[in-house]
């Protein structure tokens, strides 16, 4: 049996995340494609009873779910090239932010995605202009990554943004993330896929693109 | 200027957190109440700008929001009497269920508060029921606290349902943390309440009990 092992699943960006942070730490792991929605091995099912959901780390044969909580344990067990800085404060304020999108942001990422033309989508896309101002202004200010020099914690949680997300965009047909309104987070995303981890671990964009094209078909029925 | 500063609020479960963990560590601080919600601090406004809530620790000058990440920051800075395990397996699993009760919990949990009898009122304490099972079954099990012999982050983090829920609870007229359905957890809710920290530092039950009413009653405007 591998040590590491990780449930995923082709297009999902909270299993990029983990493993973006298993590349980066230099972690050798077998990783094992779920069928989602419907096709989910037992094994999946048994490791992680209460969501059901990729992605999951098994490491010597304990699992762990949630893509964040997932990444903090892969930088308290592998310590090398760490994801979160070292200070506490400087730690809190990565938090922070983190838990800023995944409160503030994520909800209206949703609603884009499962958008139509029209006033509510006008209204999710100026209010997550709005979630992305500040993260722009406050948290990366005129940093090339929210880790400075190098990626940490903070650009693998917001990773998604510089390709799914664009994706997403292309698909409804409304620019968020677009140089105009957000130079500086527009640049963060370029450069973020420039780094060589990231570029060689991103799904294809045409078949990301079908993908979204799929799911909201599904989900609006059109 | 003291070294530690905590803004905070006396019916706030969140604040009290914050309280518990201090006293634990032992930890000297400045407590400021603050009017909420219509008298804030210049000082809270400057430090929680995104959030303009409490409780907000200030440590140095520096400002920390939001009462989770504050532990782990107190956790790190004041590394005697560990909130969290030291284990990363076992720090994972503490993140784990605090982050199941926040994300499934906690939005039942605001629905039974302004709630009336009646159909919604019943599904929301079912609902709230099936999660509490889940907690007591899957992260207590048979241990006295969810720390083991003494609590820890998990116990602080859920330590809210040992009096405010209670207190709520007696408002509403509905039970749902009661011994015949939740044996185990509503043991450990008063092993919790025995403890002294916890015990010394919670709010008044009758100026609770005082203060549920009067926010149901401003938003619910009966």
């Amino acid at each position: 049996m591998a040590e590491v092992k990780l449930h995923g699943f082709w297009p999902s960006p909270f299993v990029h995340r983990v493993i973006w942070a298993l590349k980066i730490k230099g972690v050798d792991y077998e990783y094992i494609e779920e069928g989602i929605p419907n096709n989910k091995s037992e094994q999946l099912l048994k490791y992680n009873p209460v969501y059901k959901k990729v992605p999951v780390l098994v490491h010597g044969g304990k699992p762990i779910a949630e893509s964040l909580i997932i990444l903090e344990y892969i930088d308290e067990t592998w310590p090398e090239n760490p994801l979160l800085p070292t200070d506490p404060y400087e730690r809190a304020m990565a938090r922070f932010w983190n838990q800023y999108v995944v409160d503030k942001g994520f909800p209206v990422f949703l609603e884009l995605l499962y958008s139509t033309p029209g006033e509510a989508q006008e209204k999710a896309a100026k209010e997550f202009l709005e979630v992305l101002k500040t993260v722009e202004e406050k948290a990366l200010g005129d940093k090339k990554f929210f880790g400075g020099d190098t990626i940490n914690f903070l650009d693998i949680s917001y990773g998604l943004m510089a390709y799914w997300f664009k994706t997403m965009e292309e698909v409804i047909g409304v620019e968020v993330l677009e140089p105009k309104s957000l130079p500086r987070l527009s640049q963060w995303a370029e450069n973020f896929l420039q780094v060589p981890v990231i570029k060689e671990n991103i799904p294809d964009h045409d078949k990301l693109f079908a993908y979204i094209i799929a799911i909201r078909k599904k989900k609006l029925g059109a």
